[in-house]
């Protein structure tokens, strides 16, 4: 009977451990939950999200793997006390959600409805009329699981795009560009950028005032991945100058966003409060009690985090 | 040699003429060209709008087909001195035009983006996060090659859609009702409802006062299709009493929609001046030309009306 140990908020625990706990059940799984660990050698698996008590792993030394409710991992991919293996969540429903915010604000930018619903004022103005997509190129930064899904979307609503990842990687039915030059040649060609990288040492400030300067002029941006991809100093300059005429940022390196920051303020910016993809407690059960299947029968884990890439 | 007469605006001759003459010409058809008719009963081919001068089609004796640069035909079909065959425009570019804004503005109302717009205060509002689009049933009155178009993209997104056409129509992807009885089940259903129905006396005033009171307390109205869809004033008090929560109109029966038409200044309402889908030159100029091609060799017309059913 694996033991599994559950460290996370209040109302993680209250949305994650029924379903999880029932998803377990459905796979024959007889699990012994708790959310302290009166015993931490017995603990086979760490059910945790960084809003939890468990820093440090080190007691937990049978552990067979951390299993995270979240996609993104920066803040335990360092951590040293953690030596079993760790795994991210991949949820159907946070790519579904991450689709319908990237394919919303990009068509949001593309029929320039910010400008529509400004026009309420009597004037008919026909001008307001957008080219088709395909005269559009949205350039993807990030082609893991969320990038590729999203750039596969407005591909099929007609798109011209252009994705970025770091090692060469082929997504069906998109251009794929790898490497510092791919990198340029997104910049130079995207009338809208969408970052969906994880947060790593490499790709922090990733969008600095270099890169910034690359674009076209009166590019877009969507920052739904990570605050610290762009450099904030470099981007509100940009958005000053016309360089980037607008930018919908999702992700901040300070959550919440503070009162004060001069993004709220800024005409051309944006701000949604993290929404662009949440874990849905459902289907992220299913790849929690599907991790603790494969660790029982000794298959390979599914989403688990190459700690030297750091995602 | 066939004939053919323009009967358009000068502006709508300068956008269209020179591409569909190029289309003739890879076609192998040489063609000769006039805005004038000279001898009407040589005339073999009209290329028409509204907006040009011919409505009396009768001294056209020897016409082969009419060929509208407009997808609707309601002004048209019911023409009396009309007798030869009648063709829609049915352009790739307007379809993709269309499904753009549909698709644009279902996401607007499904992520919520005029709330989110207008929080840009410095609060921030985690609880602005949406449901996932399989949480939401879209409505489609209409299943000709727009609303089709545009149900098959929403349900790739992953909405429910559920269209709907007066004569029992299959499309695939999509769960499509039928007859009176299947326009109520969808009206009650649907919480975005798409209007795409062409303008028939069938079609008049559609959404009526009964008819919106069928829908979900809340619903939203998107009309991209023909503004005598609606009945304007059950719309007002549907919007007054917040039975209808909001409506997106793009089509009115008056154009432009005067300045002091309650459209504009009423909160919930969202006027765009008929930018939904314009027939765009270089594709619609492939179809006149096929058209062409087709009456030459004796073949059947792409697109051609049903003047019973008026479209």
């Amino acid at each position: 009977m694996p033991d599994l140990l559950f460290s996370c908020s209040d109302d993680e625990h209250a949305a994650f451990a029924p379903p999880i706990l029932e998803a377990c059940r459905e796979r024959g799984l007889d699990i012994r939950a708790a959310r302290v660990a009166l015993n931490p050698a017995a603990v086979d698996y760490i059910v945790f999200t960084p809003d939890g008590p468990v820093s440090d792993f080190a007691p937990f030394t049978g552990l067979k793997a951390a299993l995270s409710l979240w996609a993104g991992v920066e803040r335990i991919v360092g951590n040293p006390s953690l030596t079993a293996p760790l795994c991210r969540m991949v949820d159907p429903g946070l790519t579904a959600g991450m689709v319908e915010y990237v394919t919303g604000h990009v068509l949001r930018y593309h029929l320039g409805l910010d400008a529509v619903l400004a026009a309420q004022d009597g004037e008919w103005r026909p001008g307001l009329a957008p080219p088709l997509a395909d005269h559009r190129t949205i350039g993807i930064l990030g082609l893991g699981a969320l990038g590729a899904a999203a750039g596969g979307a407005l591909a099929a609503l007609g798109f011209r795009v252009v994705g970025w990842s770091r090692r060469p990687k082929q997504v069906e039915g998109l251009e794929c560009l790898s490497g510092e030059a791919g990198l340029i040649e997104v910049l130079m060609r995207a009338g809208i950028l969408v970052t969906l990288l994880p947060a790593t040492p490499e790709t922090e400030n990733l969008l600095d005032v270099t890169r910034l300067a690359v674009l076209q002029r009166g590019a877009r941006i969507i920052n739904p991945g990570r605050g610290s991809l762009i450099d904030e100093a470099a981007l509100l300059a940009a958005l000053d100058s016309g360089q980037v005429a607008h930018a919908t940022l999702d992700v901040f390196r300070t959550e919440p966003l503070p009162p004060g920051h001069p993004f709220w303020a800024h005409p051309n910016v944006t701000v949604t409060p993290h929404i662009a993809a949440a874990t849905r407690p459902g289907s992220a059960a299913q790849v929690i009690a599907e991790n603790i299947r494969r660790g029982e029968a000794g298959e390979p884990f599914l989403h688990r985090v190459d700690r030297g890439a750091g995602y």
